[in-house]
This record gives C-alpha cells, sequence and structure tokens, in this order.
C-alpha cells in the first residue's frame, strides 16, 4: 500500500505548530478587533467569473479551478473537445475556483451586500488562499493570508490606522521591522515627468523588480518600454536616493513641481510622516521611491514592512485603492488595506526562537492511571481542575507507570499527578512536576490553586 | 453587468454571524483543551487515491475534484475522451479533491506521521469541508466540523471523557440535549441472532433509517435483504421497547445470551452507564437499540446528540472504531471520536434566541471626528482605551456629527465620544450612552476605567 501524504505543496499542522500559528493569528485579530474591525468569512470557492482577469495573466493559470459536478461533459461536445486547447475547455468543465486571494472576494462581498453595510465598512478576514504555484521551500500552495479593510472613507486616519496596526502587530509578536512607505501618485508622477510615459503600471511594475533583479534588469525593461536612458539615469538617482524623509521628500517635489498628481502624493506621504510623528508608533517609517508593490488596483499610499533581521521579502503589505469594487460595478468606494503574511512571520520567529515558552502549552497536569477505583477517585478532582481552567488529563489504560510518564513527558505536560491507594485514603495527591523530577503532597481541596499559581517556566 | 454572488451552497458570514459562529466554536474549543485535546490542521485539497472509496458510491459523486493545473488533458488520449464516460475522465484529469470530512484526513495524518506522534494521541480539528449535495435549506456545500478523537486506546474512560465534552458543550451553550447511546457489538448481536443475518452493515444501515422512514420502510428494506417477518417482528419489538436503561439492557442480555459480541457490547455499555452515574454528567443519556449511525467504521459506542426544543436530526455523534488507520495500512489503532454540526447548532441557537447580547459586540466607543486638531488631541486617548482592551474606533471624517452618530447607532456601538474645543479645554470628554442617549462628562485620565466598568446590556 502506498504511504498516505498531503497533495505537493500543501501541509499538514501538527499541534506544537498550531498552537504557534494560532499565537501569531491571535496577535493579528486581536489587534485588529481593538481597532473596531470585524471579522468576516467568505467561501473557499468563487464563481470562476469573479476570479477570472483579476490576477493578470498569471493568476489565471495559476487558479485551482474545480470540476463541475455531475456530468461535467454534458454541455461540451466531443467536437469542441477536439478543437479546443485545454485553457478554453478547462472554462466549459469548471465553473467554481478556489479562492486566489482575499481581496477579490472581499470586492465581491462589498459589491453583494452593500445595502446591508455600514460604511465606512472596516472588516477583516483570516483564511487560506490556494495557488498552483510551483512549490518550493518556503512557497506553499496553500496558506494563510490576514487582511483588514476599511472601505468607504478616503480619509488619510485609515492609514495611519493601518500603520498603528502594523507597528502594534509587531511590537507584539517582538519582531524588529522597518515599514516603507510609497505613493502610486508619487510614482505615476516619477513616470511622466521623469520616464516620459504614460505607461505607469509597465513601470511600477519593473521598479517593483529592483529589489530583486537589480537596476541592470530595470535598464533594459525600461529601455524595451521605449523609456530613453537618460530618463533612466535620473530615475536611478532617485531610486536610490538617501536621506531623511523630509530630505527625500523635498526632492521629490522639486521633481514633481509640475506634475499635479505627483504633488498630491508627496503631500498626502508628508502628511501621514507627520501624523506618524505625532503618534505612538515607534516603528521606523521610512519614505522608498523605489517600492511599488505589484498589484494594479492600488492608487495612492503604499506600504510594505520587512523584517530587521532577516532578508525574506516583505512580511506584510497593503495600500490605497480607488475603485477595487468598480469591477464588480460599484463605483467610488476608495479604500485602503493590509495584509499580513502568516507563514513568513512564522519561519522568522521560528529561526529567531520568538515563540514564548508557553506558546505551546496544552495539557498542565495528567493523572496517573492505576485502575477503575483509584479514576473514579481522581474523576471528581480533575472535574475541579478542568472548571478552573486547567487543561486535564486522566490516562486511559492502567499500564505500567513508567509508559505513563513517558506519556506526559513526550508531551511536554509539566504535572503529574499520582494518587495511589495510601494517598486516597489520606486526601492527598503527589505532584510530581517534570521538569525537575521534584515531588510534593497536595491536599485534595489545595490541588486547583496549587496548579493554577505553579509557574511552569525553566527558572520557576 | 452581473451582480456578484456565491457560488450555489455555498455562504458569505457576515461581522455578527462570524461573533456568533465564533461563540460556538470558542464553547467547543474550550472544552477539547480542557480535556487535553491539541488543534491540527489538514490541507483542504487531499489526494483522490486518500478519499476515493472512503464514503461509499454517495460519497465519491459528491466529491469537489480539482482539476489538474496546466495542461490536464496532457496525459489523456483524444480516443479516450470518445470511449470513457465522464467518471473515468475526471479521475484522470483530477488527482486531487476538497476534503469531505475531518475523519478521513485524520487517518491520513495519524498514519503519515505515526513515528512523531506520541499514543494515544488526542486531537481535535475545526475546519470546514465541502460536498456536492443537492443546495436546500440549512445544507451547504461548504460547512465546518468540529471534531475531537482519541485514538490509540481501547478504555472505556476515552468515551466517558467524550460524553462530559457533549455534556459540558452544550450546558454552555445554554442548549437542552439528549444523549442517545448504542453499540455496533449490541447491533451485530441483533442482526446474527434476531434478524439471522450476517449482512450486518445492510441491516445497520437500514435501522439507520427507522428515524426518517418509519417502521414500514424498515420492514420492506429488511424483507429485500432476506430477513424473515417473524424476525422483523422481533426486532420491531426491540426497536420500539420503552424503560429505563437497565431494564431495556436487561431485556437485550436476555436476547443476547447466545451472542459473544453482542454480550460484549451489553456489558460495556453497562460499564459506560455506570461511569456516567458517578460522574458530573446532567445529561441525559438513553440507551436507544434504534441509533445505528450509517458510517460503516464504527465497530463499538456509538453516540448521537438532539436537541430537545426542536426537531432537527442529530448535532453531535461519533462513536469507537477500531480500525480506521487500516485503510492507510496502520493496524490496530482503536479510537473514539465526537463530532460537533456547528451549523445546526447555530440554527437552534438562532432560533430559540440562545446567543448572549455581548456576543456580538464589536467596537465599544467611538469617537466623533470635528477635525485634525480635535483629532490629534484624541488619538493618545483612543491608544491608552485599547491598551485597556476596549475595541475603539475614530471616525475618519469629519462630516456632519448627525451622519457619524449614526454609523455608531447602525454598527450597535454603545459608547459615543465627543470632544470639541469646549472638552478639550477643560480636559473632560462627553461620552453619550447610545442606548438611552444619557451624557456624561469624564476627566481624560477617568476614561478607561469608566467604559471598562460600563456594563452595555440593557438592564445597566
Amino acid at each position: 500500500m502506498q504511504a498516505p501524504g498531503t497533495p505537493s505543496g500543501t501541509r499538514d499542522f501538527s499541534s506544537c505548530e498550531m498552537m504557534r500559528r494560532n499565537y501569531i493569528f491571535d496577535a493579528i485579530r486581536g489587534v485588529f478587533r481593538l481597532h473596531g474591525f470585524n471579522q468576516i468569512e467568505t467561501p473557499a470557492m468563487e464563481n470562476m467569473s469573479t476570479l477570472t482577469g483579476k490576477y493578470g495573466e498569471e493568476g489565471d493559470r495559476l487558479m485551482f479551478r474545480i470540476l463541475n459536478s455531475g456530468n461535467f461533459l454534458s454541455r461540451t461536445k466531443l467536437d469542441d473537445l477536439h478543437s479546443e486547447d485545454y485553457r478554453t475547455l478547462s472554462n466549459r468543465i469548471c465553473e467554481k475556483g478556489l479562492r486566489y486571494d482575499l481581496t477579490v472576494p472581499f470586492a465581491r462581498y462589498v459589491c453583494q451586500h452593500r445595502h446591508e453595510l455600514t460604511f465606512p465598512f472596516r472588516r477583516y478576514q483570516i483564511q487560506p488562499v490556494w495557488r498552483a504555484d510551483r512549490p518550493q521551500r518556503g512557497r506553499y500552495r496553500e496558506f494563510y493570508q490576514c487582511d483588514a479593510d476599511i472601505i468607504g472613507s478616503k480619509s488619510l486616519l485609515n492609514e495611519l490606522e493601518l500603520l498603528q496596526i502594523i507597528d502594534e502587530v509587531f511590537k507584539q509578536l517582538n519582531l524588529r521591522v522597518v515599514i516603507n512607505l510609497n505613493s502610486r501618485k508619487i510614482l505615476t508622477g516619477v513616470t511622466q515627468t521623469v520616464c516620459k510615459t504614460d505607461r505607469i503600471s509597465d513601470v511600477s511594475a519593473v521598479i517593483d523588480k529592483l529589489d530583486r533583479f537589480g537596476m541592470e534588469y530595470v535598464t533594459t525593461e525600461l529601455m524595451k518600454k521605449g523609456v530613453h536612458s537618460q530618463s533612466i539615469a535620473s530615475l536611478e538617482q532617485l531610486l536610490f536616493m538617501t536621506g531623511t524623509n523630509e530630505e527625500k521628500l523635498c526632492r521629490m517635489k522639486e521633481v514633481l513641481a509640475e506634475s499635479e498628481i505627483g504633488m498630491e502624493g508627496v503631500t498626502e506621504t508628508e502628511n501621514i510622516l507627520k501624523k506618524i510623528s505625532r503618534s505612538e508608533i515607534s516603528t521606523g517609517v521610512e519614505f522608498d521611491l523605489a517600492l511599488a508593490r505589484g498589484l494594479d488596483y492600488y492608487t495612492g499610499t503604499i506600504i510594505e514592512v520587512k523584517s530587521l533581521d532577516l532578508e525574506s521579502g516583505s512580511i506584510a503589505g497593503g495600500g490605497r485603492y480607488d475603485n477595487l469594487t468598480g469591477i464588480f460595478g460599484l463605483q467610488g468606494m476608495s479604500g485602503v488595506g493590509v495584509s499580513f503574511g502568516a507563514e513568513r512571520i512564522y519561519d522568522i520567529m521560528d529561526k529567531f526562537g520568538l515563540f514564548p515558552e508557553n506558546s505551546t502549552q496544552g495539557t498542565k497536569i495528567m493523572f496517573v492511571n492505576f485502575g477503575d477505583s483509584e479514576s473514579e477517585y481522581l474523576l471528581p478532582i480533575i472535574s475541579s481542575l478542568r472548571k478552573g481552567g486547567i487543561p486535564t488529563e486522566l490516562f486511559p489504560d492502567a499500564i505500567r507507570m513508567k509508559k505513563q510518564l513517558a506519556y506526559a513527558s513526550e508531551r511536554g505536560i509539566p504535572f503529574v499527578g499520582i494518587a495511589g491507594e495510601a494517598e486516597i485514603s489520606c486526601g492527598k495527591i503527589v505532584l510530581k512536576k517534570m521538569q525537575t523530577g521534584n515531588q510534593e503532597n497536595v491536599a485534595v481541596e489545595d490541588i486547583v490553586a496549587f496548579v493554577q499559581n505553579c509557574n511552569t517556566t525553566p527558572d520557576s
């Protein structure tokens, strides 16, 4: 029989991994909540009409499609099978696909439920998405996104709020990060005045690759798009300019003096930086013209968060979009959102040992099973421990004590309770602290308080 | 443009629904944790080889299949398309399918990770499953299951533990239920001694339908399977027998005196009932010979939970299986599990208004926005409220106050903070309680404590 496994690019999560993942999700969720965001969920499947064409050619290619139920060939003639390529055929036999991100389903949600929602609408959503990417180290076909968006308000206070959220989440997770900030409006101005072209999303897409492929690549690509080499030289100077945020924005003002949209971007960015300086945000925020973000729907501020301790691409990002819901027929809904990459955050925290010891604590006390009558004596004690909020187990089988202790040790259970005839007769429990091996006699009526007050970290 | 929507049989969950769903999930998760169960997660997709043939013909038909990525026709000759029916073809072009329940992925998980796990292994799992059922009222194509299983121990203490979990979950949710109990071993004994046939799973499957289709249906079906009408008459008497659990089991002992496996089932059931009587379980537990459960993998105790207030089928169920992992090559792993039906529990709680008022509380206080300088004054106050654990919003736009109040009211935000020039100059905030309209002046330094201590239920 073939050994069973998960499909390529997907993973199981063990209980230890789940506790650590939940530690991250809980931190993010907690901050979202404190900022008044409410959770929604959308189905794993969306109609292909909702998904198709929203993520460019690559997205359409990497979408997981779901075969129509029943006779999926019923609406396909055999002749079509001959004449059609597999892409056309897949559209015929698959009406549904798996969610590719949380943003398009969110836009669909806002349109569909517009009459039930109160705007500005703040929602958060933590759900898996699926992409048929080539599986490789650190890249999976199923991964979680954690998104928060405010839609229906143009106020820059919303940008500030998302930056506060980023600051608070990473402080809570003990992760040192930097926030890079730019504006699509500034990029548009630069494209028009410096690169002297209107191919804004093309130029943005190329700049977005600077980080990964270097300036030589950017030069070649921009020349292909018809940008003059002198323009590219001026652009290079801007992309690599150094100095404080004020100095950089001063420089941008000179460059963009003639560009209305560019100046708008500079003013907004200055305004956001001013708000940040007066807030409690202590994470560094740097204006970075080279930050472009690949996604076409951004129209204003763009944000990206990177670890200061590990080169790992962005671990969170977001931005403002003016017309996300337009694709579904709802115009004039400006919004701004942020998305946390839980898997990358996990990998960094794991590498640097940032998960607190107690984040993987499951059962706190296990009782040894000596047989039916002893178990019966223990059951009400176990109930009272659980009522006191203490995860408690009774080993189910009366096997050798050594084996039961080995189970507790492997599971990382910090306390083992032992009650044989002698202890039962005098209303006591022997409590064994697994880390030290120390044993203590505790009266039955004191056990809940005793375990509640016992610290289980190594130095206790 | 076509109005966007979710695929047939799937749903969005609004923030109010999410809060209520989380209220249920949190209750279940909390009880699982207190009993020492640890969470795992498995991918949404499984290889078709893992899924096929595990759920009978119906399951294979209702499985959602995922089209292979890239050129899914590459391994299919055009001639095959002619000669094959759509089922055979679907197996060729789809190597993966969506999870149909949590039990088969759990069995796969245990086999795959057997060398990393500590047995007895207690896991819980709360994830959606997908079935291409005909969508109808209360039946969805995507729904959540909440499963807890202990695998690797034959002790009846595990059955007791699951019954305790059921008791605690429904007490916490304030739902009045009854637990029905039976044993596949008793059903096997009855099939052999009363029905005089070895077609145990056939007879169980028919008995399983008694509840829905009545005795006439059961009679017809059993006769089709070759059961004698006299046997059916004896069976009917047993299926409809009344009395206490003790009386019923006494009767079963007479009937099953000659059946070793039947007597084993009776003894086990008596043992479990004895354990229950000495536990703190206060939910009624009734032995019910007519409880059969459709699933083939059960071999011992079977359990089903029904609401006492609404006829709605079972809202939780489970049982013992001796060879679940055998299908993947791991023999001799006895286990017992319980599964909670979150959607049905939701529907009943919704119908009877059992969700506590505060289960849908999001933002607790919103501040009116009067413009930049007032907002700046408010930002540190808002931060301190959030640090105090209070979900807080600042309305992002300085629009008319009436509109801002309407937003707070629609969102169900209990408090609105107002700070104009006058309040700012004397370090106060006007706190408006939305439910009563009452206003109160609160000093800035007192506001966190004030809001923390304020009850927001109607009678406060």
